[in-house]
């Protein structure tokens, strides 16, 4: 089969590559319909974030399950599923508690010896554990596919840092990062009933989606600016739960900065740059809470799957391209150059 | 009247000073009774903290409502009141939720221009927002006297490191520092009904108080060998619930590192050394809160007062030393080479 492998900074290739099987009894062999790529991935692109030359990559996919291992009773060949962005026994103290990200037998897609979601089809270890069912009449739904996809991974991230951020009904809500997961974070804010949403962002497309997404203000600023613009618009006092979804250095002072006194900044933003963002002594002073981390995706799909199906929310509309397998590298070089903002590929 | 004077770094004096008077009408005028001296103060004896020379310092006392300003209701001369460690005016957004430490109007005990705790009487700006009332009765119970006054800081910033940390009945809680606060948030976590409680200490005395106060385990190694040995202790997981009482680079490294996979590090050791000890990847990966900073003692004083009339807590027991205010200076000395744990002055 064919799948996109990355063999070095600015160099992704769709290549042929062996077929999955099933390895493990607890495994399954999901046919890939949709994957995406992510923000995240570009890290390793740009060769920030190392990778083995060969290394398979893309940890966002939805498809039908092709074949399941032994072990596996809770999803059936035929079925139509979606994958979080990793991968958990479903068993553990963690998984139970809805921590699926730090079960100790999960694993990443696209590490070393596993299969990544940008491909024709995916190894998925601990099946029952990760997938979750979707209806299999959405699988050729064009207006619902974006909308479970997103659920992966951008959507559920964007819950997570709301969640963290303790965004509650009437909040005043700030968000960090005009990018997919920036967005989804002001959808999942909205959704949980936040009064008032200020998205940080300067590309109108972006910020146009925020819009549609419940952002009712939109500061283009940055840095000291941005500051006091979030503060001019909260009566000094800023906002309540701040959603990082950056993840540098300047973007953390930022949203520390615009947190109100005895606030939360939710951060989802995977950190490049160190602690350096974090003043702990302003936290100190002004009692600012910093939650989050990586996003437990697998639990958090259950409960926003239902409200994509109705089209309460509809987090698809962050893909803005989409392409075919073959179209991957450039689908790679279009969100590099910011020229897309997420792009899909439809198998 | 005479009072606590810092005039250089290791250099604390007992001066003749202004008596203190009505300045603004919501003033009160406290004569003291008892005050102590904070771990906190020490940073201003060692000169890390800078003082103009001159400044009054301390800032915890209960005492007798001596006068009070035309605007001042809720107490009256005679009344025997305890005040948190800051000043609040009580009728502010911050105040009425609970967060007087950001109260516009708040100030800091022996900050230029105030009192401080540390002198025979105060003048106590927005009295009706700041003190608390306490049994008449008790104003001459000595067994009584130490917990009442552990409410202005100590216990209350303990509560606040366990409440930020989310200890909840049944949590396993590691407590990070075993002077006055440390040992205030084992008997926090203690009395919220947690069910493990790892303290951290290398000092007898001090965990020997950790274990009266509920502590069921004792480390006294620091560094990578505590991280360990809490571990050990439970399961390889680490703590749900850690108190940071220190604020130092190395403690709050530690704190992270002992917490489980999506608990909570409730901060309140005063930052001294920067953000370098908080790993913010670490946290990512893990899913690491990090809560906390200077206590709004003021809210939390009303919750902990019945428990201390009672006797269901006793966090007096963390005064090892009484003194007049003449013994203040070797008070200072005491606590700063660690012969002395906290320090009481009774006047």
């Amino acid at each position: 089969m064919r799948a996109t492998v990355i063999h070095g900074p600015n160099d992704i290739r769709i290549d042929e590559v062996p077929d999955p099987r099933i390895e493990h009894p607890a495994d399954a062999v999901v046919r890939v319909v949709n994957a995406c790529i992510c923000g995240s991935d570009l890290w390793a692109y740009r060769g920030v974030a190392s990778r083995v030359a060969g290394q398979r990559i893309g940890h966002e996919f939805l498809g039908i399950v092709e074949e399941v291992g032994s072990e596996v009773s809770g999803v059936r060949p035929g079925d139509f599923v979606v994958a979080p962005f990793v991968w958990s026994d479903g068993t553990c103290d963690f998984c139970r508690e809805g921590l699926q990200t730090s079960c100790p037998h999960g694993g990443f897609w696209g590490e070393v010896g596993s299969d990544g979601g940008q491909g024709e089809a995916v190894r998925v270890p601990y099946a029952d554990g990760t997938l979750v069912q979707l209806p299999k009449e959405a699988a050729g739904d064009e207006k619902l596919l974006p909308g479970m996809l997103a659920l992966s991974d951008v959507m559920s991230t964007g819950h997570h840092a709301a969640l963290s951020a303790r965004v509650r009904p009437g909040s005043t809500v700030a968000v960090v990062g005009d990018g997919a997961v920036g967005l989804c974070g002001v959808l999942a804010a909205h959704r949980l009933g936040a009064g008032r949403i200020i998205a940080l962002g300067r590309h109108q497309v972006r910020t146009d989606i925020a819009r549609r997404f419940g952002a009712t203000d939109v500061v283009a600023d940055r840095g000291e600016a941005a500051v006091e613009a979030v503060k001019e618009l909260t009566g000094g006092q800023g906002a309540q739960a701040v959603l990082e979804a950056v993840g540098t250095e300047e973007s953390m002072r930022t949203a520390i900065s615009i947190a109100r006194d005895g606030g939360a900044v939710g951060y989802v933003g995977v950190p490049h740059g160190g602690s350096a963002g974090i003043d702990i002594s302003q936290m100190f002073d002004r009692n600012i809470t910093l939650a989050g981390g990586v996003a437990p995706a697998r639990a958090y799909i259950p409960e926003l799957l239902p409200d994509v199906l109705s089209g309460a929310i509809d987090p698809g509309l962050v893909f803005d391209r989409t392409i075919g397998l073959d179209g991957v590298p450039d689908g790679y070089r279009a969100m590099d150059d910011r020229t897309a903002l997420k792009v899909r590929i439809a198998f």
